[in-house]
């Protein structure tokens, strides 16, 4: 892949392995070209403009083509993996390099790691488009179609995509202004007026739901806790989600809030923290296991409303998965974490959306499975939290600073009218 | 007024300074004993209870008699000076010490330091209520009557109060339950439900309103970055706001967002990033600037609208108070911090309730003028700057972590039902 | 056990059924009194002291009888579940009620739910000390021995404590100034002095390993991002670390750290940003999954410096429990969430002291096993989450709100001296 | 300026004012292209690139010519001010526009508002540097010279800069690795190695004392607070501060700890709480008063220690600016905030590193007077605070999220390595 320079002038520390790249597309604003030239000047590697061609307009693509040099093999060879996965493609077409998983769980040295945007592999002279695209995963060769696989899900003789020859990323370009999000997505404050971030959400969800799509919420127990849980229940009854990803806490506190009033200790009505409100908690685990789920729960009328009420009476599917500081957990919940995961992937596949509301774990969680294509909001009174959410390679990421409770009250508010 | 112990068979180390201490009211409520203890052992002294009754029931006070030693004079003065500030007295009356001040801005060593706590004063064997009380004075007795003075209004020759003889602090009691507001003061958590708290803060503004009682808003420029300035402003409308303290930059956001529609570089209807923004900011002071002042701004028709013009039009006292990092400032802006400070201590004289909305810096400035039986409510979307408030001896303070932009919405539409 | 009140001139609201309850030690020093006042009347009910002798020093306890009324039965059950988990005990001493489990993982809705403070149980006469002492779980009879069981242990037939008849709670005082960490329980900030509390973590650790007492740690990934790695591992092999609870993401960045010198993207000895970096934590994880597992990688040679290294070699016993958002996991972590909790808790069982580095989920999991007496220090950047550590019922917790790299800088120092 | 376009068969809606401007310099590193595309698009204005070459390597500047054209005259002319402060220029050039300031504190409507970058103005056909940059002032030309005048300092009959034409900024290009600083400017986070940042702050403190620099450091009482007071005497007595800038709450908190162990209501030596604490902090102010001020407490003996002691006796120039929220102020304060804000400006003139030390406010006034080509770092243990500093336009700004006692003691060991 990499040619040996025809011997040169240059000094004894000059870069002598090299190849040449070629990007198009929204090159200046998506901030790829900033970013290219600083992979290649951070790694020790040089890099040489060979053609550029800038759009005119707003409208109109550019194009880069550039030779990168590095003084070792290796150096190239990982420079390179850094600009493919920025949307740099190697000029001259090859096949995608395929090895086999010698051992399940496990892959060649080389493999390729994804990212979450679009790619295509080429395979027999065709680029092909990767199924099920997500961030840190393989892509295998199955029957002439590509697919994301988790590394553990990799059996001994998979065919897996090594090296970066036949690869293409397409990053999602930032579109200026398109749904006029982008004030937002580098915006993670607490000062920025957040009634026109709830104004331009409500119209994106009313947007996507008109045209078919389908609506994820991964929501914490502080939903729960800040007074959201009304608001929340009444955008499942008008239809606005269609999956609940959650874990046991925001079934359990829902529950306890249900059938007691509280919420770990605090009367939700009165605000009044309550002392013994821990055994409120553990009893309205003790009730859903009575009862056998939260479903038998609903059936038999011991569960009478609330967050997982309005959910199983309309036919929203949720996921409770585990955490290391549960209690009880209700039956419904998954604490099988590789059973989890995979039944989260399953319910976000095919979604145009994903709100995470006030949590980090699970929004971190979901972030990591999507492709960059579907947007996420991100909403906590943390700036750190929406901040990490937004930062874990899911540029994708919409984040809003408020409190969560009010968030939902106007949420409702703007979707009602 | 430390009277030396008979000699007694105790180690070598042991006390033997010591003075007696009474206390009443409700001791075990207010938390007052468990600090008055602590404050003993911390200080190295040690404390014999000679009497103590216990009421029966949550409306019957306790009374407390108690022996405090120390192993040194100035060990017992120290602890006294701590105890008397807690709301101990001495259990032998005497006249409080009376000392001149030799220099202007100057007292004696043994000054008295004052709380924020309502405080009497023996002179000539009489208790006298003390005025103006705040904290971090000094007490001078001036022709009968007991003032709070700053030290830098001190003049030579004022009678000061010294040590603790004749003093008497009468702390706030933490009501159990008086308007439902206990459960908020120590509980300064995003988790909390705010709607809940929200309700109250309306009903006992609707409460003082009616009782013909004054509030006053300190508030800083998040107010109006955050989209809260309408909601503020139909709160001045309303007759809710008697008084606004704050600094330069809320004005001077103010009337950028109603000359420009921007605050500080964001454009307020739309969400979006005005690079050139400080421009306008910048011009918004050489408005006022030319025009004069606010005031003059409002009359000559160049100012129409925003929190500094509903201030004008409907006649609410404004006091704004000069920073380090202010523009301009605006000609309203009082730079002379010693003017500033005086004019909010007038201000602040006599209102019945503190609107703290997301400012640190001016909260804490009013926080240090008031004394402890006004409520002060403190808004902040950062947990830290609710918990300073808080802290620094206001023990009046009820916190609530929030959008403070959310939080004036659901505020206006409170009140206006 | 509730007596119907003779008929009594009062109000027609008036209490009518009461129980005379009793409670003593340092009930002033721990704010017990305060609580219990308040728990009283918040629940509607009222209380009537009946005897109170105070202590008359600060090494003397005291000693209270009250008669508690409420309005209904079920009110009166229900604030004395409240004052029992505080430490008051009904005063005419009954054997605890015992009812049978009729289903696996459910008990008898009257159940007692335990708090994390040392707890006697009387069984025919007999005062029993609960062993395993957890929160939020149930007290089971079995063969004359008081045990505490999680709800989903519970087998049908089991003998489940119920009600509060024959249930002591012992508090811990907050001891004034032994070991001087009472500063320290309640103040946090992170305007405190840092580097005195480090002094007296050091002392406590180096008092505690002397005395023959285990350490147990729980950490998150931020350890190693922070650069506080070093220094951890310095610690593990001074032999102050007894035992690791950790996540799949410490010992991911941790071998990332080892076998590539990043750290998710940044290169940890320069601090630049490695924009392929998620590369190498996937290449990370397939090494030790190739190898099969951490121990398997450290034997092969694979793996040769870092906490997870120097944890195998110096025989630290390491429990990884999974979550959602886990990449991998590694063949050691633990994704069966029951599994990884009884894991979990028996590796802190007997330990004396809990080191939680930077870590919510991992250390709120760890506090809700704990006994309320084995100390807790919890480290964080944000102060947030070091509230909610000391929060949740664990009143046990030191939190330090500082930097997490520094602060093990610093405790290696002073560990070193 | 703007001419008028040639009749075209656009849409009615077109775009018919026009000009044509210039960029050169590191336009894709320093994202300038994306921002000026940005920019254009944001005001509804329209660009078409008529030239672009872009640097074949890394040292080769680029270079850009477009055509920006508006649907308004008054569009046009607000695109192109953001355009100018971004760096671009006037294809055609011209001499800038004077016009009479006609009242004092007054500036024509439509001034030139200056960015903190170098900026260059032309006058009768010569290109003159801008002295005193900084931002949100205005120019002055006077006696050929273009100098940066606050808007309360303009007089009238001044002669300022109107409009953009003979405008040229020079916007600081973030220099890729150069000092190695450059991964730090867009990372703010509590998760990346501080001691990397510390070792090349100090490495940047050497070079620049190495070289004659001067170094200013503006700090917070949280210095004091959290232990940072000895280590930050060092850093003074060693000589690596040259002029201090804080307000009155340093100082006095100072000489609390000096002449008491305190810092309001702790114990430093000890962490312990003072509950009397605040007598402390008046005694200290007392104290100073009586003495005259900091310097005679010096002189005679009254101070004998800390930072304000150190200043004083290595010659270091400090300024204390007042504040709404002071106690006292000192006798050194200045409350005049006109002055105040004269002094630091004076007091920065000239140095080439400025560290900025837990103070939000004192940090952005700071901030606000310095060029951008003077480096400034912000130590914060609060993200906000840090990305608030960074934020202001001060693109210069190197955010440390970290322990500011631990910062401190890390750096005072480092340089004296």
């Amino acid at each position: 892949m990499a040619s040996k320079r025809a011997a040169s002038p240059a000094p004894p520390a000059s870069p002598s392995f090299s190849e040449v790249v070629e990007a198009e597309g929204h090159l200046i604003d998506s901030q790829i070209l900033n970013v290219v030239f600083d992979t290649v000047v951070r790694r020790g590697a040089a890099f040489e403009v060979l053609k550029f061609s800038i759009g005119r307009s707003n409208d109109e693509p550019s194009f880069i083509s550039m030779r990168i040099s590095s003084a070792t093999e290796q150096g190239l060879v990982e420079v390179l993996e850094e600009l493919v996965a920025l949307g740099c493609r190697l000029a001259e077409p090859q096949d995608a390099t395929l090895k086999s998983a010698d051992r399940d769980g496990c892959v060649p040295d080389d493999f390729y790691s994804t990212t979450n945007h679009r790619t295509l592999v080429r395979h027999r002279g065709h680029w092909t488009q990767v199924e099920r695209q997500r961030m840190d995963a393989v892509i295998v060769l199955d029957q002439g179609r590509a697919v994301c696989r988790k590394l553990r899900d990799v059996r001994t003789g998979d065919q897996v995509v090594c090296g970066v020859a036949g690869v293409r990323v397409i990053p999602e370009f930032q579109e200026r202004d398109r749904r006029g999000f982008a004030f937002m997505t580098n915006e993670i404050s607490s000062e920025r007026r957040v009634e026109v971030g709830v104004e331009r959400i409500a119209a994106m969800i009313r947007e996507l739901k008109a045209s078919g799509g389908r609506i994820a919420v991964v929501a914490g127990p502080v939903v729960v806790h800040t007074g959201g849980s009304t608001h929340f229940q009444e955008l499942i009854r008008s239809g606005f989600v269609d999956v609940l990803l959650a874990g046991n806490a925001l079934a359990v506190h829902d529950v306890e809030q249900a059938l007691f009033g509280t919420s770990l200790g605090v009367d939700l009505d009165t605000g009044k923290s309550i002392e013994g409100g821990h055994r409120n908690h553990m009893r309205a685990i003790n009730a859903v296991c009575r009862a056998g789920g939260l479903r038998e729960a609903v059936e038999q009328g011991v569960l009478k409303s609330g967050v997982m009420y309005e959910c199983i009476r309309h036919g929203v599917d949720y996921v409770l998965a585990g955490s290391i500081r549960d209690d009880g957990p209700l039956p419904d919940t998954i604490m099988d974490l590789r059973a989890a995961q995979d039944r989260y992937a399953s319910a976000v596949e095919g979604v145009g959306l994903v709100l995470a509301l006030s949590t980090m774990l699970h929004g971190i969680g979901v972030g990591n499975m999507l492709p960059s294509w579907v947007k996420m909001v991100c909403v906590d009174i943390n700036p750190a939290v929406v901040t990490k959410l937004a930062d874990r390679g899911s540029s994708q990421t919409i984040g809003v600073v408020t409190d969560v409770g009010l968030f939902l009250h106007r949420l409702a508010q703007r979707l009602r009218d």
